[in-house]
């Protein structure tokens, strides 16, 4: 068969990279599980009425069909293009089973079928917190699903995230507060600060919005509003508008904002930003979305907002709140322009070498006692000229080569990088801790590397 | 929407099923990353030609289509329902990349349209090991693939795992050497034996591959032959057989056992059984699989093979070495018959209680102390009478409840199990080992428990 092609939209990634990401899955997943969120997958799948909204399937869904059905129909399932979907069906399926509130992260992939480009993918992985209760959510849970997601996003091998907050109460306080008749209007027109100049923007409040010139003004400095902490308060305030949700909104942002500012993040800055409304999307209170710096092309990477009906049986609503981070979304593009990586391509830390082939046993006794200490070890392929076993070693980035002696001659390990070559007991030498695993390579890290 | 039903051959595991199948993942993983194995992931789809064998896809392949494609027409690609042949594809695609012999792991899920029944699923995990050469592949990768999941399997908390190995050249040795000209049709009426009684065999080997009634009786006999070790070997020879192919095959088998049979494994028995012969599968040389005690319904749940050429791109042939591992044939059938689970559905150690909900950050400070050092915490979700508390945190399984303290009195913690509550610090105390994580609970552990 002929060399394959990659498929466009479906990222594969080579195993130093693959390193990288599992690097950052790892350290999500370590987050999420200090915090007590418990762990849950889902089928790939899912029936098509429970990937529609309100009756249609606004999204690129692909369907399945059993090559060999015997009617050469579709089987009705889809398969799933985010992961909310997918958890509002097992939460309802799965409630007579479940202790709210329930607090999951589920950590998978999803397909759509769109038209790929930068940072748009058929397959990606996603990585999701979210709180659910019964009939009724307490709002500290908005608090907590930021503050999570805000640890789980500091210290990561990626470019500054700008995390912003929101409140949809505030803005819909405020809109009606101001005297608009249709709130949901103005929400839609200041959504596309992005992409519009603020004058086409106020031009659309007063002809969707039906604001006056006025209205429209204070609309778009309510939009303008940025800060690092709670202080937004007093400029909302400035502006004169009152009305009791927009009091209950500003309380919600400022809890949000007390929490997040008080955190030791790395990497990660937190704006009240009060331009964000997470377009159509059907958040009712906090409402989350995160720029990476250097990649505004990306759109958010991390985004979310709580619901007051993530699910509804009929009988039983279950509102949410949750946050959804788009890792291959973050990841790929880093990894395609070769700013993230990782130093080696394999997990081992240690290359045992070879005297010769009938000594094989004797290497892999060596193997054993270093792994049984933790220490990731293989053994050379073949039994080459020692230069050829330490450039086997070099080519896959593995730190250590441990040379077997004989009775007259200690075992002795090499750092292959410094050259330095010392007696070594393999039930006893370590490598330093930092070369147990694979090294994460960012440019920065790779500067300050040869700097030393 | 009506609370949905679950999808037959799509299983999904609760919170707390969930924490054994992914103690089993991190068991796994670190084992293969220990032997230097390189983690792997392949995109869920293969164009429909990579799926084909001969032309033809006997499988139950799932294929997709666009849901909103303007031809309505398929899209080419269908879900891989092993992941053998998309390593094979990766393998090809970026060999330039890759360093060879390549050792990889991949868990991954896969698919297949089959009508389900017990132990076969339409989305199931797999765990796959190979190694893959470039041109040839020393016989030692057979020795390591079988070793590294012979390590993997062990300690598992499932029943007893019995690992059959054999080796095809074996058995095309010692039927050509015995004088039959059809190997490959002695070989398919042995593998029957599973199902039909000797006799019934016997008729096959005359009819089917022309054998005579002494040279059915020796096949049957070398059969028949069962060790724990190498001795199998001797048994072989004294049925009288010659050939250079038999001896190489013993050999080989030989190589594998010493091996094998010099672990310290826990719950894997180990056999050469010389009846084993993979049905159809294009393996020539060693051959696994992996029965589980009690489960004899569910076949094999872990095998593999030696493959002269794992992928060939016309010029270069990859020949490789691997083992797969079901991951979901055995779990799910031991969770559905309840015998494994874990002793809590979230991973917390410690609830944090909560005096009021005035005081939710002085609560929230105890579990950012805790965490801190790495205790997985998580605080009450309302300021209910303790005992409340305590209940919330026993229907979760969580071990331990923390209680804030006030200028007079210290911080306490209560081992919910015993009663036992003492005076605790957030900056020192520890929970046992054993509780950091949750305990795998299989029957015979919950006995144990109790009988304590």
């Amino acid at each position: 068969m002929s060399r394959p092609t990659p498929l466009s939209g479906f990222p594969e990634l080579l195993p130093a990279e693959r390193n990288a990401e599992t690097y950052v899955i790892d350290h999500l997943r370590r987050t999420f599980e200090l915090h007590g969120f418990a762990s849950v997958e889902t089928r790939a799948v899912e029936p098509l009425d429970r990937l529609a909204k309100g009756g249609e399937i606004d999204k690129e869904v692909y369907v399945l069909r059993r090559l060999h059905a015997d009617e050469g129909g579709d089987s009705g399932l889809g398969m799933h293009f985010d992961l909310t979907v997918p958890f509002a069906r097992y939460v309802l399926e799965h409630a007579g089973k479940l202790e709210f509130p329930f607090r999951r992260y589920q950590i998978q992939k999803v397909w759509r079928g769109e038209r790929p480009q930068e940072g748009r993918f058929r397959e990606f992985t996603q990585a999701d917190i979210d709180v659910v209760a019964r009939d009724e959510l307490p709002f500290h849970a908005d608090v907590e699903v930021a503050t999570v997601m805000a640890e789980a996003l500091s210290g990561l091998p990626v470019p500054n995230l700008h995390l912003q907050v929101n409140n949809r109460r505030l803005l819909e306080g405020f809109y009606v507060g101001l005297g608009l008749t249709d709130p949901a209007a103005a929400m839609r027109a200041v959504d596309k600060l992005d992409k519009l100049p603020r004058d086409k923007v106020g031009d659309l409040l007063r002809s969707d919005a039906g604001a006056s010139a006025d209205q429209a003004e204070a609309c778009l400095r309510l939009a303008e509003i940025r800060t690092h902490d709670a202080s937004f308060a007093d400029r909302v305030r400035e502006l004169g508008v009152k009305h009791e949700l927009l009091d209950r909104g500003i309380d919600e942002l400022v809890q949000v904002m007390d929490a997040l500012s008080g955190l030791p993040l790395e990497g990660v800055t937190v704006t009240a930003d009060l331009r964000i409304a997470r377009g159509l999307d059907y958040y009712t209170g906090t409402v989350f979305e995160t720029r990476m710096e250097g990649f505004d092309g990306l759109g958010s990477v991390c985004s979310g907002g709580r619901y007051d009906a993530l699910a509804s049986d009929g009988k039983t609503t279950y509102p949410g709140v949750g946050i959804s981070l788009g890792i291959t979304r973050m990841l790929v593009p880093l990894i395609h322009h070769g700013v993230l990586t990782s130093s080696r391509s394999v997990p081992s830390a240690v290359l045992v070498a070879l005297v010769d082939e009938a000594s094989r046993p004797q290497s892999n006794a060596i193997a054993q006692r270093l792994r049984a200490r933790g220490i990731p070890t293989e053994v050379a392929a073949s039994a080459q000229k020692y230069g050829k076993q330490i450039r086997y070693a070099e080519r896959r980035g593995i730190p250590y080569v441990f040379f077997p002696g004989d009775p007259a001659q200690p075992d002795q390990v090499k750092d292959i990088r410094s050259g330095d070559q010392v007696d070594a007991d393999a039930d006893t030498w370590r490598p330093r801790d930092e070369d147990l695993r694979p090294t994460i390579v960012t440019p920065e890290s790779a500067i300050e590397e040869q700097a030393k």
